[in-house]
């Protein structure tokens, strides 16, 4: 939808190895647009397991609901992925679209209906016909291949100016397993979780609960920590799926979240999900500027969360960004509107290094060209210190652009 | 700063009358631009009483803490406000120009500074350079008259695109009284309370203590129920005074809230209020329609405010209404992301009279072509009832334009 690339996309592509036990293929089914490709089937060798975060929005999406019955037993052989098409809101019909998309994707990957995993995006309300599914499934399945990753991450695009992925390598019992995944954005993200769609896959061997455990723990501070506009997705769906691949190689299974590999893991993950957070926020709608916004010494973790995001939710803080001006009246606005313990007098406010406010008052040293030549930057670090306690915590945002307006003012017409 | 003036304006410029123990006038005090008025002075005859409601913002201005301090006794007999300088986060000197402000209104109109009330609108952080004040309000008070209140309205705007005004006049024993009041918005606006300053006026003879009273009811339904941006300004003030001039026309004191009468001047002071609350809606920055939010069958009236707020406050709600797009997928989003007790399948939208979807999917009897006419309206209403129970509620808001991120985007350079 967007005409040109975020200025803020990596300037290198990402190189994705294979998983082993992932094979995935793109179609055009024809579900909004015609001759686009709108579709991802991802297929997964016996025995993988799959964890989930899915949307708080107390109106999820019918894929949503499909996917919290796939995930209690925690076993995926497939994932079917459609853009174009939210079905949200949809009623009972989004419910047979599913049991159906489930039915088609089961047939062509030889599985359950209750090993797939669904997601979808898009326009809200509209029925999603999951007939058009019919005979495209079963063409893309004889496709499958562990790559390209590029083309799978762009198929899952809707307003996103460029494919999201990134990968690491860890080394387990000796032998390196990959972690890779892929994330779309890029607007009506916020927390709770903060996003979109996110797949990432590994062939690591690790058992559901340990997978889930993992998953749940690393959103705090990668999708749940990005903001884009306050506005929650009805279809937020993050998956983590594990082959369990590696073990032909000698990587002994994780059953336990006490296996002191789950720590290794667990920080070659954290990797991954900040990665495609970060992603996400370098494409927030219109987005000319990544803001990462810090809060120190509030009274809690928690407390500073609630100040960081309120901050990084102010439309009138994200313009003031986007039009390059060192505003910090308006962040002391966001701060006293948190509802968070904070005292006038003790704040301090920082753009980058540069101190501007301290003591409840403008900081006698700050100069205004010096801040003004900061503000043009692409990545602006705003940092408030709330003078009251240890509790910290920091949150990636965009700046708010007349793009974003133009982007969501003609969206569906 | 707007260039032009709100296509939402009221079309006919409202005439208000004298109000009995009221006179004012404005000046150029030179706080932020040269030969600009920004100064309103009001002086009130003794025995004048005032209640007030200020901001809820954990960092509130000096004026707003000069004003809790003054509303404690409930008397006033001036008022000074200043736009172009919000005296906001400005430390110890903040507290200071307070008092000097003070001290010099009181010496140009021979009272007390504890009985004069004091607002400031426009930059935060910025020390106010009381001072200016000095000459100017000496020279001010020989000029102060029964009107014209337009230049008074005038004298607050800071964004605003046209001066706001209303009045009402009612019975009290027989005699009317009248209710005149003015308000000033237009960005950095959202509950609690949902301001901006406002200053209402009446030659009612009320006591402190019922004034107040009233007047917290009063905010609810109307500027607690407008949200331009969701961001809640450090400096929100709406005072009450009421001067008991009309004694000397035969209306007795009201001493107690149990007075009939007071059930009367109520409803009239909720229609000043109403109005100048709307008024603010109508020139949100950039707005070019007027949104009333309302919400029925929810599980409680305090449910139903939330969803609705949760709706007005949508980036992408408010996108889509600027592109005159019945986004009502959106409005699920809204719906979903607001915390409240809610059924998908239960919801149904309306825009106007037109039931887009209903039952958790859409009306099959909805025309694209007769609610796209309907969103080409100044004023759209937008219905969500919940199917839970009896809570309802209404909110004010606007769209959101690529001129709020013009305007904001370089307000302060």
């Amino acid at each position: 939808m967007s005409a040109s690339v975020s200025p803020l996309a990596p300037k290198v592509e990402v190189q994705v190895p294979p998983v082993p036990g992932v094979t995935f293929a793109t179609a055009a089914a024809g579900i909004r647009y015609k001759d686009r490709t709108d579709v991802l089937l991802a297929a997964f060798t016996s025995g993988t397991t799959v964890a989930g975060v899915t949307t708080r929005s107390l109106c999820p999406s019918a894929a949503v609901e499909w996917c919290r019955s796939v995930l209690k037993k925690g076993k995926a052989r497939g994932l079917v992925v459609n853009s174009g098409n939210a079905n949200a809101f949809t009623g009972i019909k989004g419910r047979e679209a599913t049991e159906l998309t489930a039915e088609i994707a089961s047939r062509a990957l030889g599985c359950k209906p209750s090993e797939i995993l669904l997601a979808s995006t898009g326009v809200i309300g509209e029925p999603l016909d999951a007939t058009k599914f019919g005979g495209v499934l079963q063409a893309t399945s004889d496709r499958l291949a562990p790559g390209p990753w590029i083309d799978a991450a762009r198929a899952i695009m809707t307003t996103d100016t460029f494919p999201k992925l990134a990968t690491v390598t860890v080394a387990l019992d000796g032998v390196d397993v990959t972690i890779a995944g892929m994330a779309k954005g890029a607007g009506m993200i916020a927390p709770d979780m903060a996003t979109m769609l996110s797949f990432v896959f590994t062939d690591a061997p690790i058992a559901a609960d340990v997978l889930q455990k993992m998953l749940s723990k690393g959103v705090r501070d990668t999708f749940n920590a990005v903001t884009i506009d306050g506005d929650t997705s009805t279809s937020d769906t993050l998956l983590l799926f594990a082959t369990g691949a590696a073990k032909a190689r000698g990587v002994a299974a994780i059953k336990s979240y006490d296996d002191p590999r789950v720590r290794t893991f667990r920080k070659a993950l954290q990797k991954v999900l900040a990665d495609l957070a970060e992603q996400v926020a370098r494409d927030g709608e219109g987005a000319r500027k990544l803001v990462r916004v810090h809060v120190t010494g509030a009274v809690s973790r928690k407390s500073a969360r609630r100040i960081a995001m309120s901050i990084a939710n102010s439309p009138l803080v994200k313009t003031a960004v986007a039009g390059e001006d060192a505003n910090w009246g308006r962040v002391v606005m966001a701060v006293g509107k948190a509802g968070e313990p904070a005292d006038r007098d003790r704040l301090a406010i920082s753009f980058g290094d540069i101190r501007v406010a301290a003591e409840g008052m403008r900081d006698p040293t700050y100069d205004e060209a010096t801040v003004s030549e900061y503000m043009k930057n692409d990545v602006i670090d705003l940092t408030v210190d709330l003078g009251l306690g240890q509790g910290a915590d920091r949150v990636l945002t965009c700046d708010l652009t007349k793009e974003y307006v133009a982007i969501n003012g003609d969206y569906r017409s």
